[in-house]
């Protein structure tokens, strides 16, 4: 397929089209199909953003309706009637099931402006800059948030040096034996550690970007008991896990933790819309007006298919219990792989429909990747060195398509272990370091 | 009107709901309807992102054909049919007939995002950290943009300390005697200044949110000078001017001036959809794959809007023309309305559809477009005390709409200049201030 | 005694004065009277900078015919006879012997300069912003130096935030069961562990102010190659322990390492005058002339004390051999104290001349220490909270002195644990936290 | 002479050296001697430190006789009897005839140190971090004065961005016609200049290393105006010119302003010993105990000859009125030098007995500054590109020596104008920069 005009006239700093050369044209649901007519099941779903699936038709209704009604589409932040139907909804539908009571900011529409704007609050309810963030974690790449992201990759293109945050051991970083929490309980106890009072502490309860590290239930407790106890406000960034990715729409809500401030963006429109918010507790919301802004902070076509997604898939329990039930599917899937491919050296890991494949081979995610690619499967890979094959569908795949997949993936691994008969000695290296690193 | 869920629901931060307080329904070219079916005319256009007005119907309906077809919504950086037509559209439309040659990144749909990429990528070229910005400039409040921005309330509210930028003067600070290029060249060439060797330049040619600040075209032309003399990029931050506003495309056509990069956002989607670029000279594009990224980088539905907004104004002078001969109605009511009112003590300034009234007397200009928005006109107000009263009619709008506006307006300045028959002492003093002050 | 014009005259950050609320008059050797010609013993010796005793007539004679005979006493960084005469001593009794190759840079005459301008060294030389620190690390209050510093006393008083850090936990931070090493080791492998690359790692073999924490050779061997591996310069911060405090000349000689760069200050005048210097292996040594300067960064009077003192003790090995004698006597002495005060719950840490007595009872080390002043001992603590009782002595004191001495802690030691007889449940507590602390 | 061994081991950091390439031996008053014996005038007085000349009997005598009798050298802020003596002095004999009430705090023995300890307290007062300094300003290189610190040839050598400082243009520094302070005030009352609201302000009256840069005494006035409006501290740097240096102890006597900090150091202990202090006005003087410390911040030696100096100097007009007469001298001669050589286009600035004369010769001051040397004066520049001649003799300089010193600069500079015959086209391009310039 012809990409010369992306290539000519783009900037080089574009990325995924370089793993899926083709042109993308038509989607619907799971799949995806090239300007060619070939078809692609989805199992990337937009790094979480459609979790409700391509062009969803329960969505994409009201919004048809909507542009052709002459809604108002641009609106800076000032309210109108689109906007009034998500709070009322969102405050229905998700709040108060849950006994949460929040406060709602709607910022740029993006995560990395729902990520400052947080930042931002807390440093400002707190009158401390050091905010704690995770080895692994990301957050985006925005000044603010560009300093709480751990990936050198991005951190190196700051161009300035990134100040007022410190690093700590995630969950397992120094794998299952190392409880990292009292590491961190050490240096916040200890006046002389060097750690400077946080204000906060921002964390992503599965890190999508960083790995699909999980971090337990106990170790996500024990964070929301040392902020209560040394003054920090909990953040917990649930742009990528959040709306269901996990099951519950909430990732944390398994943990029981009530976090002070919490980001949402990536599926929340459920259309993949452009749309970004802050949950604050009310208590905490000391914002002056206007002193956060931005032009896009109210998407309202956004805010109409967002309505719809939490009223469509939020307002009982069967959309949660349909996620259980493919997470299954998934996870013993790849558990089976992990025993199919012994030479591969798999192993699983995740929670809900976002689960990761890590392989003792060198490069083996990309590798298999670009073969799930050639064989008609678009997924991608995560972690600090690409190392982990990254299983994303969206929460509404049929269960067919989604096994499907499976079977392309389960068979791309088998080309890519083929393909490597003399790894055995490399292998055993890296397991070495591996072990190390996780 | 009910406000009460707003009130309750959205976070402080929240700002224009306050102006203009009322649930907005419905938008059509540059009428606005509320709830209970009152109509607005509407000089605001979301801060200069309804170039085109709203529901623009020529753009309205391959946008709905689009959505209807199933065309890829989200995609995130990856290629898709309707990313291809915009490249395509923006090279034959805007770039080649102006000689111009430019990579584009697409950011995070939004402005802060655009100029947080081209802050990164003057640093990486230039492998310096420092970066100028001006005197009452704004370039968003995401923590790098933030530091570039004048205003204390948005610097107030970073958190932190905001360093590696220094602020010029910028044209006319000192008023119209002192020429602060020459300050900003004495600073350069002195290497015991104080002012570390700048990266880049970022500049606004008028300063939208400063106050409708117009910089001059010899000012920008011995900026390009400076620039070139003293190894530094030259940024135009062209999201709020640009995409026709001053009567071209781009705002520093009349100047001549050949930019390094620029970044791009508001109309220029041409549908208030959030969408954001840069543009970049080929030779500066060293971005990594994937350096900067960004969930909603493609947002496909602003792509198909684009690409037609520009077939449709910009493929020949007619838009042009037609820009210049409203903002020749515009120019010459409002420099009527400064005769009319001499108690008020006005003056104007901008350029092209973007000018701004201002006044001696206190609140001046949140009164009148209180007043206004009682007689059904959305207008808003600028600058660093809200001291400016800021006309930003679509570029579309109808003749008989904008004289129909301004006839509110001059009435509601008229209102509210008989409502202070004792300032006159007060001014005297403002007089002395305003006069230091510019 | 009357203190009161240093109560109405001096500011509020005067310290020790009111550790030791008298007025001392004349000192010599291991000996200070007050104006009222009160003896006391000194275990303290100007926190490391009278290894050499106060007033020793071996120094004082050739300052005193320095100073008679007009010698230059200030010169700026000038060139003159006396210190030609330091640097052919330093290099022919110091490093030769040692096979060592450094370039001395003197800086201003105090410890933290002397750190500032290696800080600076080596981001010159490495073109990167991050320096390691390790927790409880003391290196200065200085601008650069205090964002080395761990400790949240001085941290606070900074008024900005520090930045360009990154602080790993010191060996045996979390007891003597977790490698800290393996831990540093493992956030360099990781680029996404949010450590930006070190330009260089700053670190004291034992931390004097920290609380008396030794580092084992292994650990000190383990830092080297890790520098090496990861391009990192090695720093070895000997203000406090170096000058023969540990019982060699440098404080890393043991350990068998070659640091990029030593600081030293405190002792290396041998006469308590200030003084400061810069090792720097000449292949580091880039700096452009003068570019890191200050007014008294040539203290002649020092160095003619400096040189004279480095002929007298470290000519040969005697002066070694008689550390390691009272060393051992010290060491002895403290084992003991910790076995006949089991009630005090007691331990002793240390090398060389520099040992810690740490307790379980709260406030246990500055009571003593207040307890030995009136039976006319001078002993200062150390540590984040002041737990560590340092014991501190010249390294030329007399056997019979020392013995003196540290039979009036041991004194003061019972009668502080005597004063305690209801601190056992306390105790219980704080033993469980100074369990996890230490 | 042999430098060879400086050469060898010092590191290449060293600077004065290499203008004045022999060893220096011995020095008395206003002379100094190298080893060979020759003899020289010294006009550079260790940049300001040595006021009252090199080995000044009535200081030297009491000195030995401190040493001699077993004196505490070294006491780290402990109270000592010379202490005492040098608190009581400065109270009686600087403060109190001028109605001064100030708290004193002894930092380390440097003049950076004292800003530091400065600039922490300052924020620490106002908690902000922002301050503000000016073109040409010199406080020192130490992390934060660094920051205050306007020359790109320090702060180029930091390695680190250097923030939360301003810098705003000097008195004079666009030419006698602009009045930078009206510009100041601009920059602070628009709170969208971008400027962050300072703590406070450093500020020298004379710039000495910035190139003889003399504020007017209504400059100053207007400052201190200026602070006491916008809540900010007065910081005065005295560091060089403070001492006696313009005439009076202090140097912003005659401009009768009230600094809230004043930093000393250079001359402060009369014998060129190492000695810095912060005078605070007392109710800002909020320090908790030992926040700011360091090992020789009470350097005994130097109380000893520093009361001695105040005593024999200050204790009542002869002193001020002797500088004055040499100022006049010194003043005339130099204005004489000026129209004596015409073709060397000379300006003379400065104020008692600071002096710098500058010409529009390419390279001049480094020129006749080696010449004078050559003939046996000691003189050295300052300003950004060394561009100023800049004449600190001892303010005890004998009228004689004075005389005979300034023949020999008036002969070199002759010299260095006949050797430059062909450089008339060149001025005239220098002439119209350095019009730009100042």
């Amino acid at each position: 397929m012809d990409l010369n005009i992306f290539d000519r006239l783009e900037s080089e700093v574009r990325g995924y089209v370089r793993s899926f050369p083709v042109v993308f044209s038509k989607a619907k649901g799971s799949l995806l199909f090239d300007e060619e007519g070939k078809q692609y099941i989805d199992l990337f779903a937009g790094a979480g953003t459609l979790n409700y699936g391509h062009n969803n038709d329960v969505l994409k209704q009201p919004l048809l309706d909507y542009v052709a009604s002459d809604g108002v589409v641009h609106g800076l932040d000032m309210a109108t009637s689109a906007k009034k139907a998500f709070l009322e909804t969102f405050e229905r539908v998700i709040l108060k099931p849950r006994n949460m009571q929040y406060s709602m900011q709607f910022t740029g529409p993006t995560g990395t402006n729902a990520v400052e704007a947080a930042l931002k609050l807390a440093r400002k309810v707190k009158q401390r800059q050091n905010i704690v963030s995770f080895t692994h974690g990301f957050h985006g790449v925005s000044g603010g948030s560009l300093a709480m992201t751990a990936n050198s990759k991005y951190r190196d293109a700051a161009g300035v040096s990134l100040a007022n945050t410190a690093f700590i051991p995630y969950d397992g970083y120094f794998g299952p034996d190392v409880d990292t929490m009292s590491y961190f309980e050490r240096m916040l106890e200890d006046r002389s550690s060097g750690l400077d009072a946080p204000a906060a502490v921002i964390v992503e309860t599965v890190q999508g970007e960083g790995g699909v590290n999980v971090a337990t239930q106990r170790w996500l407790k024990e964070l929301q008991r040392l902020c209560r106890r040394h003054d920090m406000l909990l953040i917990i960034d649930d742009i990528q896990v959040g709306c269901g990715r996990t099951g519950t729409f909430f990732s944390f809500e398994a943990a029981g933790i009530e976090p002070d401030l919490i980001t949402l963006s990536k599926s929340l429109s459920g259309f993949g819309l452009p749309m970004a918010m802050v949950l604050i507790k009310p208590e905490l919301d000391i914002w002056k007006p206007g002193e956060h802004n931005g032009t896009f902070r109210g998407n309202n076509l956004a805010f109409v298919t967002a309505a719809k997604a939490l009223e469509t898939y939020w307002a009982d329990d069967r959309f949660t219990q349909s996620i259980a039930g493919k997470a299954t599917l998934l996870r013993d899937f790849l558990e089976n792989m992990v025993h199919s491919h012994p030479a591969a050296g798999l192993s699983v890991r995740g929670r809900g429909l976002i689960q990761g494949l890590v392989s003792d081979i060198p490069g083996f995610s990309n590798k298999v990747a670009a073969q799930a690619f050639k064989h008609g499967v678009v997924i991608e890979t995560s972690g600090a060195n690409d190392e982990v094959l990254k299983f994303l569908p969206a929460l509404t795949i049929e269960e067919v398509q989604l096994r499907q997949a499976l079977d392309v993936l389960d068979r791309s691994v088998a080309e890519v272990v083929a393909a490597q008969p003399e790894q055995k000695q490399a292998n055993a290296r890296v397991i070495k370091f591996g072990g190390k690193a996780r």
